[in-house]
């Protein structure tokens, strides 16, 4: 099972409709398709602030998977909302831009079908321990939060 | 309505199982029980990191408005993942620390049914623009993110 | 005066060295040269932390002031090391990234002497009340924190 | 030497007159007096934001070494400012909220004289790694970024 498959099979990706289709080399892109379900506004479609976080975590996360082959638990992460998200795709590209023996350093992009950049993050994520361990466990009760 | 039944009506945080209990004087309560559709794990529950923070977004800014009477879009978040949340229910506890004329600081705390902290997150939102406006539009087409 | 010579005359940015050699249309360029004391260890040079944090602070508030011209304190802001800091010339690069009618998002970039990015930053900041005000205060008792 | 002493050493500390006062069992306190070297206004004394940040950081880096024993690299660090600082004594303190084989997650809050809350900040720290490496290196050479 490659990186994207894994992806789509989380629950909580398909209960949200988070699609990873690229996931190598320490980078990953994934998207998903606005619908009334995403909304903060019962009248009209903006999407809720955490619809743009859990695609820019989920992508963020097949970044530092890609690049590790091990679980990858966010520790930590900061989202920037620029631009409200009003209907279509989102999509979201995440690059690893520190990879180290412990923690990877993730920058995320989420944009509109417009190309607009509708949020930006930047996350903490754990590496990997050597035994199969997360960030939070050790051994085989692996933890994959944000993943 | 009061600031409770508006959270409780987003069709984001209906999608997601979150009610917000209370909110009034700059703090807000709220709850989810976590089910699989939460989980990152299609072969047991644990949380994705979304959803955590879509829960702490969402107290946060009920804490916000309850103090401001107006729209509070988030500008941007932190969340610090402490423990994976398993199971059970989620609760959290949002308070603003600092309510400016632009600007509020906010702290939000989940925990997990056995007390345990799950995640902490620092927020700034949007408490009003005098006219209406939100932080990323002006006049009548507000914009609610993270709400 | 303009905007480069107003964040030469801080007194905290002498102190450490700091220069800000441009600042316009929201961009704003700085550096500082490494000295024994920027060190967090006394037997050789590895800048602490809040070295490369200042100057990220001080271009990030440059390039916000570049477009705004008014006083733009820093509301908060997440700094991540992505590599140590060992002697030479530290440099910065902010842009800002969203403008808006009360805050802006800054990204700044801190890089060695041989190009090495050693932090990334991302910064809010308050972008003025219309009446001279700041973010923490009103009227003429102006704040400029980050500065 | 304790933990306090090597925090004082610090030529970077020493520049801005951080003191560490206490650290042991993952917490520890520190402070600086204001002087006009401090101030982001030539005219009058308002802290500089890098300010509150290198003395959050140097408390925070003392509490994770405090409960470790070991090099303890920041890996990101988020500072909010609550209110302006503009003379007298800063007082920071710092606790380990959670402690782990590879990070350590840190809230440090900031006061001035009289109680006021000028700045909290949250830190993700390296606690090591078994071979006396650290965040950004391995081995011997280590890395003491942010202490």
């Amino acid at each position: 099972m490659d990186v994207t498959d894994m992806f789509s099979e989380m629950p909580f990706n398909d209960h949200l409709g988070i699609e990873v289709t690229e996931a190598a080399d320490g980078r990953a892109v994934g998207h998903l398709e606005l619908g009334t379900e995403h909304s903060s506004n019962p009248n009209r479609l903006v999407a809720h602030g955490g619809v743009a976080y859990a695609l820019a975590d989920t992508v963020g996360g097949a970044a530092v998977i890609s690049a590790n082959f091990t679980v990858t638990p966010t520790i930590d992460m900061r989202i920037d909302y620029l631009s409200p998200a009003t209907g279509g795709r989102l999509d979201a590209e995440a690059e690893v831009v520190r990879n180290g023996d412990s923690v990877a350093a993730v920058d995320i992009e989420v944009t509109d079908e417009s190309g607009t950049t509708v949020a930006t993050a930047r996350g903490t994520y754990k590496t990997g321990g050597g035994n199969g361990g997360s960030a939070w466990h050790s051994g085989d009760d692996e933890y994959t939060n944000g993943k």
